[in-house]
């Protein structure tokens, strides 16, 4: 340890690294990236998953449409490269926290292969966790959950371009985890994820 | 507490708050927004202040150039818009990190009032701490030091538009910080801020 007095602190022991961060907090950060469909419950699994993180000590931080949307990517719409520059900064945001420490959860519905993999390719170049986590869902299941009423404005073409409905949903081929939203439950969601996260090592048993 | 078993954990407490993670960490998040002329000494105070607050257990990440001109702003030039969006993105980024319980170190010349007091409303309108340190150097020592021989190329009109030499640096006029890096020492600038971040309850004694 550095000499250490009340008045005059010193660090001596050069840059502050990922690894000094993960044994200050007791883990590793990761990027968990959620994806699916509106309405397939990526937001349900993300909170009880910071929740249940929380618990076990783990710092966890959500990205989301709340904190995103109306900040850092304000100045962008719904156009092709604008939706392409709006998960571009979300993964490097994502990356930011992955490499400070923290478990960034990002649950926007990310519908095309090659934003995600652009994502997936940003944090596996700087050795750190990606994981992807597809949350599967019927159409109908999540268009009869419609929590936000979106499926409703998409059938009635008050929403142009809306994923599932007159945009594609493109599914990941072979993501970290593949959850099944209409079949599983919520607990057994957020299980399988949690084992995931101990078997690399991101937490601890 | 909430019950816990070994296989089967729950998180019954309602979402996660910025509340929660104070309390795991110990310490609120706040962002420290360096600001000063190139070679004033910004990036020298912030990796020292990283170092002390790491070893007083405080979570800190530092914003800079190598990973955020290269990351999330990679797309930006140097057009007088581009500064600017450059600069909002960084106030975006360190507001969540802010946010997420971590001290956010950003360290950019960020010339403009205009752009810095932008970034100041984001977080005290969202009830976050944001402390502007001026890292105050007169032009003749910061181009001295030259570390990246960024003035000489100015000077000799290979770089334009270069803070302090043909494009204004605007000085804050209300800092919650004044440091004179070339009169201080680095202990003592790394002191003055560890006493506001204390004062304002960040971290405690």
């Amino acid at each position: 340890m550095a000499e250490q007095k009340a008045t005059n602190v010193h660090w001596h022991e050069g840059d502050i690294t990922r690894e000094h961060r993960q044994k200050l907090l007791g883990h590793r950060g990761a990027t968990i990236w959620f994806t699916g469909l509106s309405g397939s419950g990526k937001s349900t699994v993300a909170v009880e998953l910071e929740g249940v993180l929380h618990e076990r000590g783990v710092l966890a931080y959500r990205l989301d449409g709340d904190n995103v949307r109306m900040g850092i990517n304000k100045n962008l719409g719904f156009s092709a490269e604008d939706r392409a520059e709006n998960i571009r900064r979300i993964g490097e945001v994502a990356k930011l926290f992955a490499d400070s420490g923290v478990v960034a959860l990002s649950s926007f519905i990310s519908p095309y292969v090659a934003d995600r993999d652009a994502v997936r390719e940003l944090h596996e170049n700087a050795g750190m966790d990606f994981i992807e986590v597809f949350v599967d869902c019927a159409l109908e299941a999540a268009e009869a959950r419609d929590p936000k009423g979106l499926y409703k404005k998409a059938r009635a073409g008050e929403i142009k371009n809306f994923t599932g409905i007159d945009d594609p949903y493109e599914a990941p081929a072979k993501p970290e985890i593949h959850l099944h939203s209409d079949q599983q439950s919520l607990d057994e969601e957020v299980e399988v994820i949690l084992a995931e996260l101990t078997r690399r090592g991101v937490i601890s048993a």
